[in-house]
């Protein structure tokens, strides 16, 4: 293998696909960027099996060839490259020589045929939408995936495909986000469980406009292609939690309340709530009124805000972090909270319209 | 005590001395905001015995008085408070009502009495210099000063100020900074050895100009005042090492070199080295070029760096790390790097003039 390509083009690529890299030492040729010279082309691949991206550059290929080079090494040297033309080509003792102006520097690799093969045949099961809607998508669920390793399917976001809308979901036995958006294309109605560190590396695959981005399914496997950056994963397996049964359709109590107030309300009561081991703050909702009310030996807070009631007075407590987790990526000026009891589930709703829905658990107290 | 002051006033006085709070357990009291109404002011006092940063803004005082909030939780709580009036007033039971729109807070408080108090008796020493000269000599040194506890004088850096000139110098046994700059006004010649954190909290108090900082010492303390924020700090007591013994003047190999270019270098250079319990680079000085060479199992580096050279040619080795720092903050476009032999000292100072001297020991190596 012998390649000339740009030092700044070479950068970005190992930047992009670096974060397929295992973290973990099971097998140290998956920290390692696997790269194929061919035709006029250096692809770079990095992959720790579950989530691989590749991406390919335009080179002057004088031999072709295959290496595998450590990806933590190779990726900052390569960093620390200034514009230049470099030159990759590899030695029969499996060094990678790289040339840059008069200098020269040596790597150790790993043999080639160690790297996992990739399987790009994926179905021709498709959706396609606004970037930025799937940007929301994943931004108003994410943050809602189980981090328990005990169900493994809770650690990713359920896309559900149907009607020319896709509802994503993700839950972890405490709350539920679910949020949805229109397509613009969709090969049939279909189901997929995408694992969260996925979405977040598609996201920051994605560009800052309003183009549209396709992803591609099978069974058990996602693809995403953007601006010559390829992006293949592993789904996760198995059914996921029928998350309808558990959304309650009828309410008590229902509020409309600004959510930036009610936002910096929880956020000042869960400082002095958080010494305890976990932090709780309540709602005493009663005449028009939201008391934001927290206790702990720090310190309490009690403060109205105002709200629109209609039904039943009701007060209930919640992990202030389900809440303010919420609050804070919430959107719009006001929202719809719907209650039934101090011990059952609390809805939070837009207004109107149904482009999301969040369910929280309350947390049981003595009243 | 019972005032009323501007929320975001109180939330910056809180930021500023909230950087002396305390962090080890050993006193909780420490871990508090001392507050004292008095006149149409509100002072707010941290210390953590060493440091203390005293702050005062102007409040309606309706009732004079003084307590001591936990900072961690006053300071979140009071980040949250919107740009709106703040009333703080204390209840017999030692707690602080903290009233704000419509709402109300209570937080648990300290007796005042169990604060230390604080004296701002120092004597009529000190030096007057450019702030962005200070910021300049505390940048130079600082990365220089020992981490180690075993010999807490070199925890600081030394000024001394004579002849209208501070010489500001840090050591930790590997190698010494060394930077000086004009003052334009002091009491008297003088010495101080400063703790570096002093150092880091006084820069983070400076402006952005040119104006001018007055730094008062005496035997124990240092104090300075910018902007209506008080540092009062301990100086470290002892003898400092005789640094003046430590430079050679006299050297065989004298190299003239682009700072940024052997910068870069180095940086590739330790990237490959850095596997290796401490990362080694070697200099090879010969026919006006200086090779930059690493070697480890991850691979090897070897770049010459054009230099100007006058004297013997010379192979000597350093951690790389003492190199990249230094140079990371060198702003000059050329230095020069002045050497006798393998295992002495290596000296960095100006192409001209003496602003700052750098000295780092070389590592021993087999030849």
């Amino acid at each position: 293998m012998k390649i000339v390509c740009d030092g700044l083009d070479l950068s970005d690529a190992v930047l992009k696909v670096s974060k397929a890299l295992g973290v973990k030492k099971a097998n140290p040729v998956l920290e390692g960027i696997f790269l194929k010279a061919k035709g006029d082309e250096l692809t770079l691949v990095a992959t720790d099996t579950e989530l691989t991206i590749e991406k390919t550059v335009r080179a002057e290929v004088m031999m072709e060839g295959e290496t595998v080079v450590t990806g933590k090494y190779f990726s900052e040297f390569v960093k620390k490259l200034e514009n230049e033309q470099v030159e990759l080509s590899l030695t029969e003792e499996n060094l990678l020589k790289i040339k840059y102006s008069d200098s020269e520097s040596e790597m150790q690799c790993f043999p080639a045929e160690e790297f996992p093969k990739t399987d790009k045949k994926v179905d021709e099961n498709f959706f396609v939408m606004k970037q930025s809607d799937f940007k929301r998508l994943v931004n108003m669920t994410i943050f809602s995936c189980s981090q328990d390793d005990s169900r493994p399917i809770l650690k990713g976001v359920l896309f559900e495909i149907a009607n020319a809308r896709v509802t994503a979901v993700a839950l972890d036995g405490f709350r539920l986000a679910l949020a949805r958006a229109d397509v613009s294309g969709f090969s049939a109605d279909m189901k997929a469980i995408i694992p969260s560190r996925t979405l977040g590396e598609i996201v920051r695959l994605l560009d800052n406009d309003e183009s549209d981005i396709k992803i591609t399914l099978n069974k058990n496997t996602l693809m995403v292609e953007n601006g010559g950056t390829i992006l293949l994963s592993r789904l996760l397996e198995g059914e996921f939690i029928n998350y309808k049964q558990i959304i309650p359709s009828e309410f008590i109590t229902n509020v409309r309340v600004n959510a930036k107030t009610l936002s910096a309300s929880v956020e000042r009561a869960s400082v002095l709530a958080r010494t305890d081991r976990i932090s709780i703050v309540k709602f005493d909702i009663k005449e028009n009124l939201l008391f934001v009310i927290a206790k702990s030996e720090v310190g309490n807070v009690n403060e109205p805000v105002p709200v629109n009631m209609e039904g039943k007075d009701v007060l209930i407590a919640f992990n202030s972090k389900y809440i303010t987790e919420f609050l804070r990526i919430c959107e719009d000026e006001f929202i719809a909270v719907h209650l039934n009891s101090p011990i059952a589930p609390c809805v939070i709703k837009p207004v109107s319209g149904d482009n999301y829905l969040y369910l929280v658990l309350p947390v049981r107290i003595n009243a």
